[in-house]
């Protein structure tokens, strides 16, 4: 949910650019990085599917437990072995597939140190995966909105400098592709966040202020998700 | 609903590859196409916003009336001059949003001639729009499934024939974006598609028994939205 516990497979960059051809194919020649963007609709959430066409190895980011019959044979339609199961934080509004995936496929899961989670990798700060021309911000910067700050470790002036030092500094045509999205937009740009974004073009006095007036409901499912997500959505074991 | 009642705007192919930059970017050199995918979630119907990146010329497919306001905000963000409103067919499902678009920018509606909707752009079965490496499907095919042939002028064969003379003869890596999706898929192939889709790789006798089979309940917008998009979505006037 924020930017400090994510871990750096949120704001994945990339060297290699992907060819269009390439976002959507499993075949083809050389190297083709294959991108799929999935939807949970009951909590909107985004997953994403990113893969070598060529090896065939791929990552997951963000799964639903829900969905995970869904990713399982999306997998094995387009011949991907999961290499990955990553979450970019311990989210508070679904239980992650990433336990799932794991006991069904024995890919190796993947969260940032600081969120809690159980996970085989543990990433820290400044560490990347590198994946394309874009920035997987999970819950921290939304398409003209951002994460809430209001619960577990929140920080509204962390995330503030978070975007702008982390997400804010990367190419302006990089594409942003967010945990959710409430009003049906699927991708950004850092360019466009960074004029249109209604928070976070508010400097970090008047962004907190912001966030500490919201008044958000509790999240439904926090008390399910939760502890649920620092077990790898395994939710019954110890 | 029925590739026969689809404007060649629904299969549209595309001489120009864009760059995997222009697909999100309004901004950069050269010829760039943008393209946006846009969802509405009660019909869950997809929209598209295509733009020529340097002129500013733009083209929305399948608008929606509930979410005009926010297709009208992303217009004037990106700085686009919307020249065309096009609606792959007359849905059943939801509002058409073209109306409302063409009164407030004064763009040219777009519609096929068989569908009997009202349009200033009447479009026949083979006219094409050249947009990308993609075909946009409407409701002929959808991603591992298809429209309803079971209302308006709705035949099951000349849907089977249509998809595999029409879309299945594009290039295996070509991108199918459909009208609507149930399940949280966002894109697909051709390729894809020809190998998995569970009902368009049957014969068309297995294929027309299957859809005879489905009795499926009555679109519940269907007495609102019909009516109202054969009138463009604009439903307060003769």
């Amino acid at each position: 949910m924020f930017l400090r516990r994510l871990p750096a497979a949120a704001i994945a960059t990339i060297a290699t650019v992907a060819t269009p051809r390439g976002l959507a194919t499993a075949g083809g020649e050389g190297r083709q990085l294959l991108l799929r963007q999935l939807f949970e609709a009951s909590s909107c959430t985004y997953t994403y599917l990113l893969a070598d066409a060529r090896s065939g190895d791929a990552v997951i980011i963000d799964p639903v437990l829900e969905t995970v019959p869904r990713d399982l044979r999306l997998l094995r339609e387009l011949g991907l072995t999961l290499r990955y199961a990553a979450n970019t934080h311990c989210h508070a509004d679904h239980v992650t597939g990433s336990g799932a995936l794991r006991r069904a496929l024995g890919c190796v899961s993947a969260a940032s140190r600081a969120s809690g989670a159980c996970a085989d990798l543990r990433l820290g700060e400044g560490d990347e995966l590198r994946f394309g021309d874009m920035a997987f911000t999970g819950d921290a910067l939304l398409i003209r909105g951002c994460g809430r700050t209001d619960f577990q470790q929140g920080c509204a002036r962390t995330l503030h400098r978070s975007v702008h030092e982390r997400i804010f500094t990367l190419p302006e045509s990089c594409r942003v592709y967010p945990g959710h999205d409430y009003a049906g937009h699927t991708v950004s740009t850092v360019g466009e966040e960074r004029r249109h974004n209604p928070r976070l073009t508010l400097g970090a006095d008047d962004f907190v202020a912001l966030m500490e007036r919201l008044e958000l409901p509790r999240p439904r499912l926090m008390d399910i998700a939760i502890p649920a997500n620092l077990r790898c959505g395994i939710q019954d074991e110890p």
